[in-house]
């Protein structure tokens, strides 16, 4: 048996659990040049939400279909050459426990590493932490460096990446819990709680020599209060918009663009992890060096069972997590 | 008798007649180090209005203050070794006939060019749009550029230049007439009207293949529209905002940032083209070239008469002028 979550309907405002819809399946055979994967875990990402909005870098999610999702697993059978039954693999297969994959939508993994670091800190996420942060922000030691959702997948990478290059590292999260924990746990030099209003003097408060580098994961008025603390040509890494992802109507966009982008000679830069997997090698083993020594800490939240996948993305979105959220099947 | 404007008081909205005050004092004796000038003409700039509304890349315009205004003159009288009577320089010492500057805030023109080419195409305004194209945009022959204000100083030129490095060059202006000019006497390919309304509409009719780069003097609308048609990977030239300068409330900010900016691995970037500077004389001596040869039609409206500033700035906000808009004393 085949068990899946079809993506149902498009929200109107928060994804509720009647936007997924449970259904089983057969097993599929694959067919030539695919390969049968099992699915071990299932990665949660605000993406998924953004891909029920419309196009972005991928196709716009349709009603019917199996709800998409990166995932990692393990070739139980391949009509392909280049892989073979055992072979753990990671692509987008979505919310069920078998897919029948075309191999060249595939990527074998070689690193040896627990699943739960394979499906985010040694993936997708660090990775997007690491090239937007690097390749993007682009920071110099000494730099002030402010991270939005600190706290989560990206962020907690994002911010651990930053304080080995030697960076002042300032994160915002939903709640003192989190801001206490990035500061103790994480190696933060401060948090602010976005959710205690003010957001634009706690950061100026913890941010005396303004920003050089913004990580941003939310949009919204973090952006806005980053925007005015930013110093002369300061960098704005555009990785994320998770504050308007799961809301009926959009907030107005930040009043200091363009103004304030002239001005203080900013550069605001857009970019989707995928477009530096030419250096994905060699950022994989510096992501397993630094984890493996201890110099950063991949923290994640797995859930276990393929049923609690809405449930869980829901959390997601109410700040529930702490690091990578994964579905362990 | 030294004749001038001074900053008489923050405008409410608009800039009125009464924003500025009409003085006449005694010619200034320059100083050591010194050099008296006498001002040829003034430059009249939408950064004029900017600096009024606070700090930006310089300090803000305090009433009782001489108005602010780039200008171009004679050395008059030199008590500095590099400068002597008879030589051409330009700086910001406002709006008057005549300044005792220090030499370091004076920049000697060597070019042979008639002042109204001196006073913006050949340079401040020329170099913006230089500098803003082809160093911050990076256009390569074969895309689409779109310049707002297209019809202004820095347009005139933005769009030229971005003629000859082979692109497809659409504009923004105010009314029909200029539209039809640009298309006409300046070889844009299309032009909209932003004041007819329905701009996204217009400008997606004549960017069949988007936008890869927008060189935007304007924010506002026209930002608002490229943003929605900009191409993967395309450049935002952050070079203005005049669209909020003239206002009292400021509109709303582009609801597309930073959503659009992160799927299309878009790139926002401002620039003051004083950071260009230590490229200056190779551009100049490239644009005289262009001028010179009739590759660029230096578009100039002159107005003669230090008295007539206050109204010329007041026309330069309703969009009267065609290119650079300068005092001819």
């Amino acid at each position: 048996m085949n068990r899946q979550w079809l993506y149902a309907k498009q929200p109107q405002g928060k994804i509720a659990p009647d936007t997924f819809q449970w259904t089983e399946t057969a097993i599929p055979a694959p067919r030539e040049g695919e390969a049968l994967v099992r699915t071990r875990m299932l990665s949660l990402d605000p993406a998924n939400r953004a891909w029920m909005m419309g196009k972005t870098y991928r196709d716009a999610l349709e009603p019917g279909q199996v709800m998409s999702g990166f995932a990692i697993g393990e070739v139980v059978e391949s009509k392909s050459g280049g892989l073979k039954a055992g072979d753990i693999v990671e692509g987008d297969w979505g919310w069920q426990d078998y897919a029948a994959m075309p191999a060249r939508r595939l990527t074998k993994r070689t690193i040896k590493a627990p699943f739960e670091l394979l499906i985010g800190p040694l993936s997708i996420t660090g990775l997007t932490a690491y090239f937007g942060l690097l390749n993007i922000g682009q920071p110099k030691p000494g730099d002030t460096v402010l991270v939005s959702a600190a706290a989560g997948a990206v962020g907690t990478m994002a911010g651990q990446i930053a304080k080995l290059a030697g960076c002042r590292v300032i994160g915002t999260a939903g709640g003192q819990d989190k801001c206490d924990w990035l500061v103790r746990d994480l190696g933060f030099d401060a948090a602010v709680d976005y959710k205690a209003g003010g957001v634009y003097r706690a950061l100026k408060a913890v941010c005396p020599n303004g920003i050089d580098v913004y990580f941003d994961n939310t949009g919204g008025p973090v952006l806005d209060a980053a925007l005015s603390l930013m110093n002369l040509r300061g960098r704005i890494v555009c990785c994320g918009n998770v504050s308007q992802y799961d809301v009926e109507k959009p907030a107005p966009g930040p009043v200091a663009v363009p103004g304030l982008v002239v001005t203080k000679r900013l550069r605001l830069e857009g970019f989707v992890v995928m477009d530096f997997f030419d250096q994905r090698a060699e950022a994989e083993a510096k992501l397993a060096r630094w984890v493996e020594e201890g110099k950063i800490k991949a923290i994640v939240d797995i859930v276990d069972g393929l049923d609690k996948a809405p449930q869980a993305l829901i959390g997601l979105f109410e700040g529930r997590n702490k690091g990578k959220m994964a579905i362990r099947i």
